[in-house]
């Protein structure tokens, strides 16, 4: 059974039950609604009239996932979504893009990732200007739509809307969380120096989300070639890690 | 049935039939019988007296396999062995070690590959002398073996001779091929702008090697605790891949 969506301001007796996650349709995002946290220290001064009102909703149906175990999800090379806010515009917008050029970097202190993302995608330039993004994890059920979100543009469509996926507020970022996903990791960037020659950031992730009724469904790996691979049987050799036990609780 | 492994210098009718690829046991590398572009750039001048004669096998037995499509290997997130060659001693040293924070960052020109070795590791003095290694893909017959080499450090053991694994050696590097892995991408190192601070080396494919006779075997993936996952099921999404149709030759 689907878990019930709550929207904002909504109390417990007029919440909305959102079985598809689809029907939330239209979002726009305020950073004015943003904790102090949440602000983004290159996105322009603007008038709140300028802002239209409504936000994302809740997170409420996920649980949280400890950002210093983001790795025990990214380092097996999973396909993911990368969700940003471009804030260009009066309305903010929010964007989803596909990777598979990825990595993890650091357990902790702080955990980092790595991905490569170039000019010659649209979420370029609001990964720039905000520094922030949302790294999300999907499964094998949302396989299709991920790789036809890879395959058009934001400058042409709203892939949110178009797709079907709902935007849920995220808690240290602007950018969305995706509630469809496995897995949703807040992001910010840390690190640019490789940015301009290798289009290779360096993200430092700040907050983690599951869907603990996915949590144990299969991700899937591109093959480079539109071809996919999907998680097959897992092997616990636990006992043969005897260089790493700190990573095993 | 294993391809008979050809020693070099021995003609057809005495060359060696090697079952089990490990009878190879001692084996010592000359730089001084490498090709001019395999030559260490940063290696201290030795006289030729100082070397061992003998070298590497040679990997007769391994098909090209184009750089340019090292992406297609790596891009799905295996667990990978990095090879590489300590010259800091009169003989020079073999050392292999295990990782998964690794991503493709560039598919060509040139195809640029990410990994994050630290100074914890004992390859890191030789990657750092020599700025060569090799990436090699293992299949899941060898994830034991692979867990194993992770989990002990080539400054107290012999890693090829302990664990029975064949060097052979490369075109362009000194550090060997793995003759029991799926696919060897002999590396150089690109750049090591971000090594000094988060262990990310950025590394160039100059040549590529595969064995025809393993390149449908399931590959595996660390989930960052000890337990992994194999490959599953192979899905075709190509006919989506409408944006990237020059990566499906």
């Amino acid at each position: 059974m689907r878990p019930v969506v709550r929207l904002p301001g909504l109390t417990e007796k007029t919440s909305l039950a959102i079985p598809q996650y689809s029907c939330i349709t239209r979002y726009t995002a305020s950073f004015f609604s943003a904790s102090p946290t949440n602000v983004y220290p290159m996105a322009p001064k603007r008038k709140r009239a300028d802002m239209t009102e409504a936000t994302f909703a809740s997170p409420a149906m996920l649980d949280d996932y400890p950002s210093v175990k983001a790795y025990r999800l990214l380092e097996p090379g999973p396909v993911v979504l990368v969700s940003t806010l471009d804030t260009s515009q009066d309305e903010p917008k929010p964007n989803l893009m596909t990777i598979g050029f990825h990595m993890v970097i650091q357990h902790e202190d702080p955990p980092l990732f790595g991905v490569v993302i170039g000019p010659w995608d649209h979420s370029y330039a609001a990964l720039k200007k905000t520094k922030e993004c949302v790294i999300a994890v999907p499964t094998v059920d949302l396989m299709e739509k991920v790789v036809d979100i890879g395959n058009c543009s934001g400058e042409d469509v709203d892939k949110f809307e178009k797709f079907g996926l709902t935007p849920l507020k995220a808690n240290r970022v602007g950018a969305p969380l995706v509630r469809e996903c496995m897995a949703n990791f807040e992001c910010k960037v840390e690190d640019t120096k490789l940015v301009g020659k290798y289009n290779v950031w360096l993200l430092k992730v700040v907050r983690g989300w599951i869907d603990s009724e996915k949590r144990n469904q299969k991700t899937f790996h591109h093959k480079g070639d539109g071809t996919f691979v999907l998680d097959g049987e897992t092997i616990d050799l636990q006992e043969r890690m005897t260089k790493w036990k700190e990573y095993q609780d």
